[in-house]
């Protein structure tokens, strides 16, 4: 039988979850129903159940509870500990003030850039956007023991990692991307154009539905809504969330949207129930987060063999605009390599180069080589020299994500490369241990890839850092190469590289 | 300046409604998206809240503040005072440890009623509400000076009433309603085929949402969503939610619930802003609300003059089922009067007769005349006795209402026949004030009627208690004779009775 005080802390670490699980279906409200009406009060109430959760897990009590809980534990409730005593010690050094202070001028700073987006309106948000900034350097402060500021964010994201390490790996992926771009685009163009044919959406959401079941995806214990932002939210264990949206001129951006946020679902529905409420209940990092929402997003979603399945039931349920479309046009279609302006929207190669900028951008706010005021001009200029594209507006420039208006600057952007670079060293992984599983998919079967996965990351939960992931199943560090090997390979065939 | 008292008093205040407010939302989503899987953690999580948000209510600082607030006070703060003074008091004769309880066991109760009422399954009910009737009479005798334990319920929900008090006014209204109801059954039956022709429920849903919005019912600061048992949520004075349902066979079903849950939420998103996330932001009483659903349902919304504006637009929505309907035929048939198994169904004049029902069998459960073994027995043989009406299975028989369900048992049902004495009183007080209201409203035009309305209830919330709403706007006490006034003079005629 558990012990009184493990009994205790589960207790009390589950009040805390849940006060976080209450404020995601909050901000998942406001992101999908909310009327309008509704914004400034949801603020000043997420914002008291941030501080609220925040206050009841820097309780002393709980501190003294974790050095109390030792002796003769379980593997997984010594992964409880080891996991909380780390979030423990980051948390005290928050004060309850500021997360009250910081929450309710994130919310407020949400609703405005709900706003402000669509009507390319920088200038609304420049006075909000400073004010994070300066709730983000105060946030870092906390950490005095950073090499650089971001470090703070980065630690608390991706544990392991630092503005060091991702820099170095960075580097190094950059070295690769960059000539594979520059022999894409001497290289004779694919046309996109079957995509933009106009798609009712309700079709394109009705599409969908029955992959991800496929995948594994359960809607017992979820639901897709429409919002502006695709993102997966969790309340428990029983509910985890998907969101999407629709453009009737391009077919991809519900389809792959769904096949990303449903990726993130699949890791958090496969976590081990008996974690439910504690947090060992969710992802171990962003970066093998997003490993696993571009893992079926593109390893598998922007694959060969996944249309040659999937593609004949996709021509009738559009038969107007893709019966005269060969599954090979098709294939290439969503396979276009563009640079382009807006990170949701790119290809699988020009995508990190994205990433790379906003991270860029991050430190150097953070460190003070960048003000607000001159960011929108940054953002350009780096979208003009690193994609050769420039914004022509903010809408689709520094506007364009939600991560620096709904939360703070800084940690938001590495995640999504790092799980890049991972989804091909785990994918790697899988067909090793499981070679039939690119002949399963090319049957519209994922029962051996989901399970390896379930088997392997996700019902770990958060029980093993991204570190001892990555050393259990792939066995090493982070490692760019497989993800390079990968793009060289795929896209050298489709746009008939030499070598 | 508001002295630092009040200001402390009224931040700690805020804090209570808002984690009420929250729960509410945990209650709409898990009534109208949350998927099945949900269920287990959304009960921890609004037991979770229901305590916090107690614990928080009936800290000893509370008591302190309100003693101290005095002096110069203008009238609003008075009134807080007054009406949180009065709450203060009744909240800390409960535990906190009794609500949690209470609430996790509550919503456990609710997630198996939403699949044993389908079923027909009062069995699976049984246990669950033998330890919600634990609850219920442990509730009451928080509250040992009530002469009979459903007082400390009725004071809750409709202040300044009691079992005593109750009970005579429903007498009163029963002596009046018999004969009615004999003398309409001895009449030639109206029929209300026209009304299930078959509907689609979009275009009932689409036809609904223009009528309300002419009522006033402002949609950026709500919204309509699907449920099984319609209801009306405010988050705050910015979101203030309806639902509603519908069935194909059965016109009137979304139609008048929507005029229904949107006469509350006119009540609502009329009160007055200042006391947003205060105590005073809410209807004063079950009694109160309940007239105001009433009064937009069927004193508007089931009248004569409504239909002679609305109807050809009815019809144009549904040429094929309407057009060899008439007005007289159709106005009729909305107003069919015909004995029958669900309240929510019920006509205006039957109606109070299955409150009564429901009002007796929670006392007598309540002082233990009655158990829940019993009560579908006991529900029959009422529903044969006082309706004529035998229920052929406990889904529309005792499964029928939430109430019982989703709270404890003992004054949940009171306040609709109180509110249907009030709706006539207050809808009499309008018309002295403003004749031209049945003109307007035979224009489609709502607008004194709202404005009335708004100045003399809606924009007050709890300032004023139902007995002070009484005497300021009808000059006197709660009265039956205006709602059998009402009714009469409408089905002598709609029946041709003689006098």
């Amino acid at each position: 039988m558990e012990n009184v005080t493990l009994h205790d802390l589960k207790t009390r670490l589950t009040e805390v979850s849940d006060l976080s699980n209450v404020n995601y279906l909050l901000g998942w409200d406001q992101s999908t129903y909310m009327p309008e009406g509704g914004g400034d009060a949801r603020a000043r109430q997420m914002a008291l159940l941030g501080r609220l959760a925040h206050e009841r897990f820097i309780d002393p009590a709980i501190g003294r509870l974790l050095d109390s809980a030792n002796g003769d534990l379980s593997e997984d409730d010594a992964a409880l500990i080891r996991l909380v005593r780390r979030q423990y010690e980051r948390a005290i050094r928050v004060p309850a003030a500021f997360v009250a202070e910081m929450e309710a001028h994130l919310a407020k700073t949400y609703n405005a850039w709900t706003a402000a987006r669509p009507a390319n309106d920088f200038a609304r948000m420049r006075p909000l956007l400073e004010r994070t900034l300066e709730f983000s350097r105060r946030y870092a402060a906390f950490f005095p023991h950073a090499a650089h500021p971001i470090d703070a964010f980065i630690e608390e994201g991706d544990y392991g990692m630092t503005a060091e390490t991702v820099a170095r790996v960075f580097a190094e992926l950059r070295a690769g991307l960059v000539p594979l771009v520059s022999a894409i685009a001497a290289a004779p163009p694919i046309s996109d154009q079957p995509l933009r044919r106009g798609y009712s959406g309700d079709a394109q959401l009705a599409f969908g539905l029955p992959i991800i079941r496929a995948f594994g995806y359960d809607f017992a214990r979820g639901r897709q809504d429409l919002t502006h932002h695709p993102f997966m939210t969790k309340f428990s264990n029983g509910d985890v969330r998907i969101t999407t949206r629709f453009r009737e001129d391009d077919l991809g951006d519900a389809l792959f949207s769904t096949l990303h946020e449903a990726g993130h679902a699949l890791y958090e529905q496969g976590i081990n129930p008996a974690y439910d409420g504690l947090p060992l209940d969710s992802g171990t990092s962003n970066g093998v987060h997003e490993s696993q929402s571009r893992l079926w997003e593109n390893l598998v979603g922007r694959s060969e063999g996944f249309w040659t399945h999937t593609y004949p039931s996709l021509q009738t349920a559009f038969p107007t605009q893709l019966s005269d479309v060969s599954l090979d046009q098709f294939y290439r279609a969503i396979n276009r390599v563009q640079p382009s302006l807006v990170r949701v929207d790119a290809d699988e190669v020009t995508y990190n180069l994205h990433v790379m900028i906003r991270f860029d951008l991050e430190m150097q706010l953070l460190d003070g080589r960048l003000s607000i005021a001159d960011l929108p001009a940054a953002w350009n200029a780096r979208y003009t020299s690193d994609l050769g594209v420039t914004p022509p507006d903010d809408t689709d420039g520094c506007l364009q994500d939600v991560h620096w208006y709904g939360g703070l600057i800084g940690g938001a952007f590495q995640g999504y490369t790092l799980g890049n670079i991972m989804s091909a060293q785990f994918w790697n992984a899988a067909l090793a241990a499981q070679p039939g599983i690119p002949d399963e998919i090319g049957r519209g079967e994922f029962g051996t890839l989901r399970g390896w996965l379930t088997d392997n990351i996700y019902r770990h939960g958060s029980k093993y850092t991204a570190d001892e992931l990555l050393q259990r199943i792939a066995g090493g560090a982070l490692d760019v190469n497989p993800l390079l090997d990968y793009l060289t390979t795929k896209y050298s065939a489709l746009y008939q590289l030499n070598g």
